[in-house]
């Protein structure tokens, strides 16, 4: 069934409006009777298409489902800035792998700098990349999109009972998996990756101290940053049980 | 230091000639005394260049790496045809994670359907990405890139002791990850991944039956194909040990 960004609801009735109304009514042509999902960030509901009108489709609950799709674990992925599209890619994959929260990190070594006149124009876009995820892969709450922060800024920005593993090449004894195994799921959890470079060894070091980062190894090979972000949230909510 | 695929050797000197020759000396412009890691299938060496005379580059043995960057493991992705960069994307980073082999199979919801023409275009094309990897991350020996398959050949292209696993959303009990606790790591394993649509219910079931492929699950989020991909990698290679 397709599902619906819902507008709004009472239990025994939802609607859709503005661009979610349009995607139904333009593209898909749907109309009265079609059955469809309805979601919010608290729950999702089947409805059935009661009546279409004034920009509105009006829909009768049929059935409230379980809020399955969203993780129980907190991950939050820090990733250092990427040229291209990476950011966007390690975006959208990791809200289908369930990340609760996406930090893009000014690193040392980010070659692609946060450029102040477009940081609301990319966080907005990043938003629709998010929105348009979570309808996808089943998810009902949107992860948050924090705009370009500095590794020092995150205990502003994240819970303050927070635990910091930051993924680091030259790490070459503490494996993140290992890590995983005694890592208490009731707490939140933030990932630092690195840029195209890696941290730098001064970064490493500073977080290590200031955010207790505990520094890890991704494994022998040289991961891609946006493949070591990837990996390393498929671990973490793996590990979690959060990905069957 | 930059890593070359080495055309021979006999363990106190190695050569590179070819496009890793072109790349040495026109695209980094390193010359005599520069320090470079020369590999092939077996090893990797740290080399200095001494000499470059008729579009060989030379390179002196200094020491004798360890092969760490080959995953113990033997791990094959068999994925859906899809659409667009994504069959690139999933072979990129699957051959980070540690994969074994890539086997692009035509199934009956790939949208993108095989085009014999282009076969060898695209299989060259492959190799190339593949190589490309290889040399980024740290491996020594490039996956084997299969022709376009149908699941029904997988045993006459992978080795008679595989063992099958089959993404299948729906699949809701038996998880990948408790799977993999069970695994014996000495026999090759394979995960087959559908195209954008999955896998048919009839697909699911002869696979089941003909491979004797376990159907498992991701967990409760819709992942895109390419994103299945390398959540199973991540999850089968780290089960191994062979991602940290």
């Amino acid at each position: 069934m397709r599902r619906f960004k819902l507008a709004g609801g009472n239990g025994e009735m939802f609607w859709l409006e503005g661009d979610e109304f349009r995607h139904l009514t333009t593209v898909l042509r749907l109309g009265a009777g079609a059955r469809i999902v309805g979601f919010d960030g608290d729950r999702s509901y089947v409805g059935i298409i009661a009546g279409i009108e004034d920009g509105r489709a009006w829909c009768r609950v049929e059935s409230t489902l379980a809020a399955t799709g969203e993780p129980a674990a907190a991950v939050y992925l820090a990733l250092g800035l990427l040229k291209g599209d990476k950011m966007e890619l390690a975006l959208q994959k990791g809200v289908e792998l369930g990340m609760a929260g996406f930090i893009p990190l000014a690193a040392a070594r980010s070659v692609a700098r946060p450029d102040e006149r477009r940081q609301e124009t990319r966080r907005a876009r990043r938003e629709k990349i998010a929105a348009a995820a979570v309808k996808q892969c089943g998810r009902i709450r949107a992860p948050e999109i924090f705009p370009t922060s500095e590794w020092k800024d995150l205990p502003d920005l994240l819970p303050r009972d927070t635990r910091y593993f930051l993924a680091w090449e030259e790490e070459k004894k503490r494996s993140f998996r290992a890590e995983l195994a005694g890592v208490d799921w009731a707490r939140p959890l933030a990932i630092l990756i690195g840029p195209e470079g890696g941290f730098t060894r001064a970064e490493a070091m500073a977080a290590t101290v200031e955010l207790k980062a505990t520094p890890v190894s991704l494994g022998a090979r040289i991961l891609r940053a946006e493949t070591a972000a990837l990996a390393a949230l498929t671990m973490a909510l793996g590990a979690a049980g959060d990905l069957g």
